[in-house]
Parts: structure tokens; C-alpha cells; sequence
């Protein structure tokens, strides 16, 4: 059954609380521009293009709620509703290039009437979860064709239906490549702190794909031991020199499949390049909440007055990527084929 | 406060129930063999040296409590504890090895009256337990030398009093590390499935030392960012070749180190070594519970039918290894130093 992260009818929008996954399939209505801003908050939409689209429904959903207002108040009302969804995550360059897509909507509706605008601006929402289908296609094709044929491929967090709204990127790459027969199993790691993996393993298991659950300690063993063909990750953003931010153990994925020879695809379209960053280092690493680490369940499992190193993301250099996968092609990166890299 | 993860006093055996740490310090008394067996098998003890000594204990128990028995009764018992105790941990070579010992001392008793044979028993598993007291001074001692001034250190599961029975192995070097001040603070990975980091973050604590509790996923950002001075950890069994089987995710840890150049030291007693054993790969791995990857907190968290791959240790290769430091001194890896290595 196909997932579907997000949808919009009748003037709003509803959304999977993807807290409550893998064990409960909830579902909540977004009608206030303010609970789209703490969905985002919250993780209960989550993946950069995903929360990108939700920001745009958001931007939506302001103006659709205040079409009766004066023109002051109904551009105030919008422009309210951006200020507070682009706070919610610094790092993710979608929201914010979803957030500009919206603006420009909105300039370019020049002085049409309120209810006009609105119109204009839920079409442009619309437009830019439709783009999100599209390119994830594109990805999936590209990136499933980069996969060697062989036992394995391994992935890192969620880069399903769930993180983006269309059939996802990476892991939409692994789905097909499962289906061509590339491959005969997925490795999933749990992704901790936030188990993100628990997401793909409940869309792999709902898509009918063969996969193992492991623990993030165990990767260099799996690569070690396995015959992994690929691995494929997402991205939050790609700096201009090809530098990638990606969930926290990305970068040590990437360095493990560069020692046992294993090639490493970054599947992330090309809303994730920020051609204004010029490499990692300029990448604001978000530091998350303590209790991600200090407790399990809800429940407190670390020691009293335990600190924590909790960084969000991580930096993996060009060096030990082999592609990049976006809906408009492939380019190769620094441990890409001879062959491949002349083409 | 000083930890005593088993004490022995009034023929009985007292154990900190390590499955309760760190959040509720609970102790367990043992008087039976078979509830030394299910302590290990539970985990409510750990550690390849604790282990061993618990077992030792287990013997001796054995034969307190039948030393009334008829002869026949009494061997019979000593020889069914062994049988059970060694089938509990597979892997853990210092297990065998402390029941080889018990073994030893029971033929060396020859014909005895079977209370003299428990007192000799008793005596011998208090003699495992004082020579671990030893070898770990001496161990910390040679791996606090081994650790670069610098910012930090990095170790992985729970190489502690809780592990050892004594003060510690890998830990108690960087714990005397940090009172020379040679480090300031250490990074303590949660080390999945189990979280035996929450074990050192309880330990640390304990000991006033500073640290960081950090996702098994952030350990290659924390090489990239930080400066490192050396990762310490144990070992579970090391091959004649210096392959080195512990805890999943020491493999990957030491392949990182070994790309950020920081120091790799492998700290674990002479009973780890296994001269019988040619090489990692001979080494049998033990694939654990499912219900560690697919369960949190007693909580299923994975989705149904959710399958797993869960080995409980992994190898790693001599190569990687900058030193192994045991009671009996040092010997360089694969990348130590040049001018050490020449001694």
C-alpha cells in the first residue's frame, strides 16, 4: 500500500504523526499555520523535502484562514506564519527554499484580492508537493541503476514516503533496486538517537522488502562481513563543494564503505543544494535535546546530571561520496568509478 | 565511592544487579550454582573478567552447598555447575578459563574430605577474584601512560569495576588518565543494543570524572570535530594473530581512529588472550535476542515480523590496533608509534 506522508483537502491539510510509528498509523489535520509549525517542531512530519511541503501547506493555510481579513491584516497573517515556520529547523535549507518559493507566490500575486491570492498560494503548495513526486521518480530510477547487482545495500535514518511526501528518495532508489533483483536484503540501522530506521523498516515492510533491523554498532561489521553492493543516504544539505550534511553516523557510514570498497550514493534532490554554502564547515550543526540521549521511551535511563554531545548531523566530505543522485542527473563524487567519472 | 560489582562473604556471593544500573542500585545474593548461571545469562552481571570470576564463585558454591553430600554426590554436583556455567557465554574466553582453574584446583585437592575441598574451592575463586584486583592496577596503570595529553577520550560498552570485579580495565586507565590530567573529559558512546555506556556514564559519575554520554552514531563527527587524544577499550577474547573480538561497534571505532589518526589502545588481562585461537575469524560469534534491537525499555518499538541481525561482538583486526597493554606489560598493533615499536 503506498505511503502517503502528507495530503491537502478541503482547505487543509492532514499529516501521519510519524512519533507514533511504527507501532500506530495517527493521523492529524493541520488547520492552524501554528500546528503546522509545531508538526514540524515536534518531528511529526520529518526528512527535509517532507518538511519543506508542510511549510508550504503551512504558508497555505495562513492565507486560506485569513481570506476574509483586511489586506494589512491578511498579509501580516502570512508573513507571521513564514517568520514562525522558518524558526522551527535552521539547518533544513528545504523549508527555507520552500519558504522563498512561497514569497515569491505571493509577490508575484501583486494586489489581486485576498481570496485570489490564497487561491494562488494553495496552487503554489500544491505545485511544489507535486514537483516533490515527481522528482523523487527521478531519483528512484537514477539511483536504483547505480546499485551493483550483489547480496545487500545498506541505508541510514528515513528517506522513504515518510521524509518527503512523494516515494522518497534513497530508500525509493533501494525499493526499486529490491524489485529489479539487484539486491535480495536491506540493512537498516536504528539510527539512534531518534531510530528514524524504525520508519523505513515499517515502509519496507509494508512495500513487501526483505531487510534486517541492526544496531548502529554494527555497520563495520555488516560491511566486514557482508556483501553490501551500496549504500544509500539522503541529505539535508549539499554545501557547494559536494561536502554533505546528513544525519548524525552518515559520515561514519560513508568512511567504513570507503575502507571495504563499498560504494557510497547520495539521493537528495536538488532543493538540498545550497550553492550559497561553500563547504561543511559553514553548515550550522544543530545540537538537539539531551533527553534524546538521557531517556529511552519517555523514561530516564541515563544517570542524573548526565551530559550529553548530541549534534543532529554530520559532515561527510566529497572524498567518500561516489555519486550524487538528484531528479536532474548523476555527477560523480570523489570515489566515483574511472570510468564513470569521465562520461 | 569505590564499586564492588561482587563481593563474597558468609559462603555466599552478593552482585550488583547491572540490569537495574543506572538507575536503581539493587543487590542480588547468591547461593545457589544455578543462580550464578542465570545472573550471567541475564547479564545481571558482565564483563569478560566479571564473568569469569562469578563462575569461579558458581564452583565454589557448589561445593559449599554439597559438602555434606557422599563423595559421589558431591563431584557430581562441583562437575554439573561447571557443565552449566560454561554453557552460558560461549564466547567469553575468560569464562572457560576460570572454570579450567577451578577444575585444576579441584583434581589438585585429590582425595580430600569434601569440606576441605570447598575450602580449597573458596580459596581458589578468591584468588581468581584478588589476582583480577592486581591485574587491573597494573593495567590501568600502562594504559593511563599510553593516553596523549590532550582534550579527550573515547571508549565504548562498560570496561569498569562493573566489568572487572576489580577496578576496571580500559576505564580504570582513562579514569586514572583524567586525575593526572592528561584528559579533560570522555566521550561515552551508548553502545547499542545493551547501553552498557550507561554503566561508564554511571561509573564516571561515580568517580567525579567529566564526560559526555554520545550516540553509537556520533562517534565519527566526534573524531572529526574534537580532539582526541586515544579511544581505550576491552576485549572479549584476542586471537594469537592480535585480532581483537569485543563488543560490537569496536571494530568500526578502531577503523575510525585509525582515519583520524588518534591512538587505538586494546586494555584487557593476559586470560583474554586466546593462544589457541589462530585468528578473528575463528572466532565464534554469538548472534543475541532479537527483542534487544526490536524492543526499548521492555517496549516493542520495531513493527511486527520485524527481523533482525544482531551479533553480539565483532573483530577487530591487529592492524588497527596502536597497542594492547595487559597486567604483563605492553606490546605494540599494527599502528603503533615507530619509535615505540622498536623497543
Amino acid at each position: 500500500m503506498r505511503v502517503q506522508a502528507i495530503t491537502w483537502e478541503g482547505g487543509r491539510a492532514a499529516i501521519i504523526d510519524q512519533t507514533k510509528l511504527p507501532r500506530h498509523e495517527t493521523y492529524i489535520t493541520l488547520d492552524q499555520p501554528a500546528a503546522y509549525a509545531r508538526a514540524i517542531e515536534r518531528m511529526q512530519v520529518r526528512g527535509a523535502p517532507l518538511i519543506g511541503i508542510t511549510a508550504a501547506y503551512g504558508v497555505a493555510q495562513a492565507a486560506v484562514n485569513a481570506h476574509d481579513a483586511s489586506p494589512g491584516v491578511f498579509r501580516r497573517r502570512i508573513e507571521s506564519a513564514m517568520e514562525k515556520l522558518a524558526a522551527t529547523r535552521p539547518t533544513a535549507v528545504n523549508l527555507q527554499w520552500a519558504l522563498e518559493r512561497m514569497r515569491r507566490a505571493l509577490v508575484d500575486a501583486g494586489d489581486a484580492a485576498s481570496s485570489r491570492v490564497a487561491g494562488l498560494l494553495v496552487a503554489e503548495a500544491k505545485l511544489v508537493h507535486r514537483e516533490q513526486l515527481a522528482a523523487d521518480r527521478a531519483i528512484a530510477r537514477l539511483g536504483a541503476e547505480l546499485i551493483p547487482k550483489g547480496e545487500a545495500a545498506l541505508t541510514i535514518c528515513n528517506t522513504g514516503a515518510l521524509a518527503t511526501g512523494g516515494e522518497g528518495t534513497a530508500l525509493a532508489a533501494i525499493v526499486r533496486a529490491y524489485r529489479e533483483k539487484r539486491i535480495r536484503v536491506v540493512y537498516v540501522p536504528e539510527t539512534r538517537p531518534r531510530q528514524q530506521g524504525l520508519l523505513t523498516a515499517w515502509e519496507l515492510g509494508r512495500a513487501g522488502v526483505e531487510y534486517r533491523l541492526i544496531a548502529d554498532t554494527a555497520v563495520g561489521a555488516l560491511l566486514a562481513q557482508k556483501q553490501v553492493s551500496a549504500a544509500v543516504v539522503g541529505a539535508d544539505r549539499i554545501a557547494a563543494n559536494g561536502d554533505v550534511a546528513n544525519k548524525i553516523g552518515t559520515y561514519q557510514m560513508a568512511a567504513l564503505c570507503a575502507r571495504h570498497g563499498v560504494r557510497f550514493i547520495v539521493a537528495a534532490p536538488v532543493s538540498t543544494y545550497d550553492v550559497h554554502c561553500p563547504n561543511g564547515a559553514a553548515i550550522a550543526i544543530e545540537q538537539r535535546d539531551e533527553r534524546e540521549i538521557t531517556h529511552l521511551g519517555g523514561k530516564q535511563v541515563a544517570p542524573d546530571e548526565c551530559k550529553v554531545w548530541n549534534p543532529a548531523f554530520d559532515v561527510t566530505p566529497r572524498e567518500l561520496v561516489s555519486y550524487y543522485v538528484s531528479e536532474h542527473g548523476l555527477f560523480p563524487g570523489g570515489r566515483a568509478d574511472r570510468k564513470r567519472r569521465r562520461q
